[in-house]
C-alpha cells in the first residue's frame, strides 16, 4: 500500500504543482490502484509514472470543485483509447453524474469499458472482504468529503508444523483452519483455530480528505489512522483566511492529527503563494505541533506499512 | 501575426506532443491572442510560455471530441482566478453552451468576466474594422469546422510631404484622406487620396481546419492563404486508415494546400504512432508534393509576414 502525489497545488496548476490528485495503490493487495480527486492533467502527470491507467478501477472525488475534477473526462476516454476494458466505478458528490453525461455525450465518448458512477453520502460507500471505505462531509464551500479507507486484520499464517504435530495431515481441514473456523475431528478432537495460526495482521487505514476548514469530522476520519491526508492550503498564522475561504493551515491539519492519534501526517494542497523556499517552513511549523509530519510534493510516494514493520 | 503551437498531438497527450491548441497570437495588430481549440492541459502548456491568460479574448473550438475541448473549463476558471476582467467569446459547434454550462456550474466556478458562448453554423461567424472569420465544415465523425482568419488590408501610410507641396496644411483632411475619403477643397480642388497615400498592405489570412478527411471544403478554407494549418494524423500511404477514422495523410493535407494555392503548411496532430525519429520522413513526403510544408511541435512559433516582406 503505497501512496503516489499526482498533483499537490491548490486552486490553479503551477509549474511545481499540478492540481490535485493521489493515486492510492493496491497492487501488491488487489493489483488496482485508486485514485483520489483528478485535477486537470493527472493523466499528463501520469505519463511520467510507472502507474497504468488500466489499473485505476475506482476513482474518489472529495468535492466537484474543477481543480479535483477538470481532469476525469480525460482520464477516463484515454483508459479506453488505451486499452482498459475493466470497469471503472467513480465515487462522488451529487453532481457527478450530471457532470460525467454531459462532458462524455457532448464529446460523443465512448468508453469500451462498464463505467458505473456513484453519488455518494455520508456512511459506507464501499465494502468487500479486503477494504472498508466511509465517507463523511468537511467543511468547505461546497459538499466536500473525507474518506476513510480501512483495509480489513488479515489471518496470522498457518502454523502447519504444529498442525503436523497434533496428528493432521494436509488438506481440507487446513484450508478450514486458515479460514479461522473450528474443525471437529473424526475423533472428536476440537481443533480451536486460534490455536494453528499466528498473530493477525493489523490491517491499515489510511484517511485522505477535501478541501477542508478545521472540523469535528476530519478528526473521526483520522482517528487512529495509519497516514492522514490532509489539505494545508495556507500557513499557520493564517487562520483567518483560511476560515473565510474554507481552507486549512499547516497547524490546524497538524493538530487535527495529533487530536486524532494518527501515526503520520501528509500535507497537500499547497498554495501557489508558497514557493519551494516557503515549503520547508510551512513543514516545520506543522511539526512544531506533530512531529510525524512530511509535505507532499508532485511525484513523491508514501509507504504505508503495517503496523510493527519497520518503515521503508 | 505568429501562430504559437501549444498542443500538436491526436487524441491522447503524449510525452512529446499534448493535445491539440494553437495561439493566434495578435499583440501587435490588437493586443489579443485567440486560440483555436483547446484540449486538456493547454494551461498548463501556457504557463511555459509568455502567452498572458487574460490576453485570450477569443476562443474557437474547431469541433467538440474531448482532446480539443477538455481543457477550456480550466482555461476559463484560471483566467479569472488570475485577475482577467476582459470578456471572453467563445465559438464552436452546437453543444458547445451546454458542455459549458454544466462543467462551470457543476463546480461553482463563477468567473470574474463576461463570457458569450456562440455556437456557430457555416458563414461568417466574426467581422470587425480588422478580421473576418468564416467557417465551414469539414469531414469528420462529428461536425467539426475550419476556419479561415481573414485580416483586412490596411491603407497605405499617408504621404504628408506630397500633401504639404500640394499646399495642404496639416489637420482633419489628412485623417480624410488617410480613410481613403476623397476630399474636396475651398479652391474647389478635388484630393484624389490615392495620390496621397502609399501603396497598400494586403492583409494576410491564415486557415486553420479541425480534423478532417481530405475534402473540398478545407480547400475552400485555404484558398491563397498565408497559411494553411492542416491535421496529418496519419503517414502517406494510410489513405485508408485515414478515410476509416475520418482523418488525413500527410500526402492529403499537402496536395490540398497545394490546389488551394496556400503559401505555406504547417502539418499538426501528428499520431503517437509515430515517434520523433518518424517526424522527419512524415515531413519530408508531403514536401514531395508541397514543398512549403513544416511540420509543428509543441511550443513551436511561426510568424505569417505580410506578402513582400522577407520572412523571420
Ligand atoms: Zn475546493
Ligand atoms: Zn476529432
Amino acid at each position: 500500500m503505497d501512496l503516489f502525489f499526482l498533483g499537490t497545488g491548490a486552486g490553479v496548476p503551477a509549474k511545481l504543482r499540478n492540481v490535485t490528485s493521489i493515486a492510492l495503490k493496491l497492487l501488491e493487495e488487489r493489483g488496482e490502484v485508486w485514485l483520489f480527486d483528478c485535477g486537470e492533467a493527472t493523466q499528463h502527470q501520469i505519463l511520467h509514472t510507472g502507474i497504468r491507467p488500466r489499473r485505476i478501477e475506482k476513482v474518489f472525488i472529495t468535492h466537484l470543485h474543477g481543480d479535483h475534477l477538470y481532469g476525469l473526462p480525460g482520464l477516463l476516454a484515454s483508459r479506453s483509447f488505451q486499452g482498459g476494458t475493466s470497469k471503472v466505478t467513480v465515487y462522488g458528490p451529487k453532481g457527478l453524474k450530471e457532470y460525467l453525461r454531459v462532458t462524455l455525450d457532448v464529446c460523443k465518448t465512448y468508453l469500451k469499458y462498464p463505467l458505473e458512477v456513484v453519488e455518494i453520502e455520508e456512511g459506507k460507500v464501499f465494502e468487500d472482504g479486503q477494504f472498508t471505505v466511509e465517507a463523511r462531509l468537511l467543511e468547505h464551500g461546497i459538499p466536500s468529503y473525507g474518506y476513510r479507507i480501512m483495509e480489513k486484520d488479515r489471518p496470522g499464517t498457518l502454523l502447519a508444523d504444529k498442525l503436523k504435530e497434533a496428528g493432521v495431515k494436509p488438506g481440507p481441514i487446513y484450508k478450514k483452519i486458515k479460514d479461522g473456523e473450528e474443525v471437529v475431528l473424526d475423533n472428536g478432537q476440537i481443533l480451536n483455530p486460534a490455536d494453528f495460526l499466528g498473530p493477525a495482521q493489523k490491517g491499515r487505514t489510511v484517511a485522505i480528505l477535501g478541501d477542508t476548514r478545521q472540523c469535528e469530522n476530519a478528526g473521526l476520519l483520522a482517528a487512529d489512522a495509519d497516514l492522514l491526508v490532509h489539505e494545508a492550503t495556507f500557513a499557520g498564522g493564517e487562520e483567518h483566511l483560511a476560515h473565510e475561504y474554507y481552507h486549512s493551515t499547516t497547524i490546524q491539519a497538524a493538530s487535527t492529527a495529533k487530536e486524532a492519534g494518527a501515526a503520520k501526517l501528509c500535507l497537500t494542497h499547497i498554495s501557489s503563494r508558497y514557493d519551494r523556499n516557503d515549503w520547508k517552513t510551512l513543514e516545520q511549523e506543522a511539526m512544531t505541533v506533530f512531529s510525524e509530519t512530511i509535505m507532499a510534493e508532485d511525484f513523491m510516494e508514501i509507504h504505508v506499512p503495517f503496523k510493527g514493520d519497520k518503515e521503508e
